[in-house]
């Protein structure tokens, strides 16, 4: 039997209740067998600064830094802020991308995205996709997620459109397929 | 006579000896008749989080909020991390952007940008263009200044190269003029 | 009396039946008072080719610069072909761009679009707003006009739905704000 | 022993002395073992209609999607044409993804620029990995060819400059690698 394929996923909002943390624990549920999903903690990052990082990384940094090298994949739910990737998560990829091994490098990647208005975050997740040209991430093309209208989608902080979810697993799958080794 | 237009700038790099700083300070030095630069601190504000943001804007985006409500235009200097904006200067804006007053919207604005490549930030700078448009800053298109190979063009710790010192220059004058109200 | 405001407008997509033509056709019927709407005819374009070029501007290229030099703006109705401008509408600007006075530059311009799905286009628009910097186009940022679920919002080839007559109607309104002379 | 890789080359400038057709010209003298590159005609396409591809494709469409489905990964070589991808090249792309049977779909991909100024057509070659998202394309990430300041690397119309075509070779070697089946 092969080993799991391992997810790391980062969750570009803080906020409790968030529509995309709710997203993850969806994915989190609809995880096909043979993927298992961790959550990497980026709310606890200082700014980033190279001063900083020449005196060590943080510890927090570290953290997840030790979830990066362990993972196959990567996941992000990203919300839109305006029209780019939240500064937060930003900020967690800024670090990352400053460890000597290159962590991200080669991984395969997703992205999905949940916001209150029609275009689900499309505009975040193609600046998510340039960000990994740099950080030499597999990004899946298809299918994409983009759930729009949130409000109507998620409903007592869960992800509850059936049709969403579904899409949502597939997205799941095809993360799996793309991970697996060669 | 007219009173100045008053330009607030943000620098994308919290690093002492940043060339996006110096390249700030020499805009301030090369600032021409009619144009006053002030400073926005941004290392302090706090990752952004819709939760504490209900609870009140900290103390450090307040400050820069008052300084944005004062300016007439804005100025980003970015490095380009991962082929967009560092999480820092995003981080500022998401803050900022949520203030009920919409401080940026209407604004002229400028970027500039260095780096030790080629390519002098352009990715960062058109991730910061898209920005600008839920923003609603009025963009000066040109002259761009993307500084590339900034070991060659920076010398202890300034903005040396004659050639780009001019390129900033005009890039200044422009604002003036986009900032000046119609 | 103030002369209009004259703008001139491309359609992206060459199909009869097109939203986009049609969203153009609700946009003439809508223009504020002051405003003149114009098409400009593309499809009997060459493909760009320098060598062409260094031979003499097509007539066809030479009969829209000439309509392009007459007008005040530029309206662009795009659809959105694999995630970006459609060629058609990308060679229409790369032989105008070409002109030796520059006409496009300094123009004020808007942008709308219409498509089937929920993104509206918002991915063409982007990429074309990029264009906008090289071109030196004066983009209005507010209202975007990005039209989803087009097969809902159209019947027999007009642009039917309400709201969006009404959205589109203050984009025009603005532009003419934008195109005024300062 | 394997059969070839079959790589179709597009190029984006149809100008007679081309810089970016120079650079295919040394692709294909650089080719590894085991890559065959050919190219696509697309100076003879119809400008893209869809009214005229209800009456069928036309005969220089049909010609390239036969090349195309026969092979295992695409090259595009760009020029930049106001700050995105020639309309020349995109019109190619927007009749071939219309194709019944989407045959860029799955195919690894990789794109080389070349250009006068410093940028060496990065902006176009963002632009054209968000279109690659939509045709399923698997982009290489890395090494990426963007060829600056063109008139120092090209000398009686050949790539002459060593370093540049040295970087060039890694780029098809890791195409190859893309391209092998799983």
């Amino acid at each position: 039997m092969s080993s799991p394929v391992r997810v790391l996923a980062f969750c570009g909002s803080l906020r409790h209740g968030s529509y995309n943390a709710a997203a993850l624990d969806a994915a989190i549920e609809l995880a096909p067998a043979g993927m298992a999903i961790e959550r990497a903690e980026i709310g606890d990052f200082p700014l980033y600064n190279q001063d900083v990082q020449a005196a060590g990384f943080p510890a927090a940094v570290e953290r997840v830094a030790a979830q990066l090298r362990a993972a196959d994949a990567v996941l992000f739910a990203t919300p839109e802020y305006n029209y780019s990737v939240p500064g937060v998560l930003k900020n967690a990829i800024d670090w990352l991308s400053r460890l000597p091994d290159s962590p991200f490098s080669g991984k395969a990647a997703a992205v999905l995205g949940a916001s209150p208005g029609n275009i689900g975050t499309a505009r975040a997740q193609y600046h998510l996709r340039q960000i990994g040209v740099f950080l030499n991430l597999r990004f899946l093309n298809k299918p994409e997620v983009m759930i729009g209208q949130a409000a109507q989608r998620f409903q007592d902080g869960k992800l509850s459109d059936e049709a969403t979810r579904e899409h949502l697993q597939k997205l799941l799958v095809a993360l799996v397929d793309l991970a697996a080794p060669r």
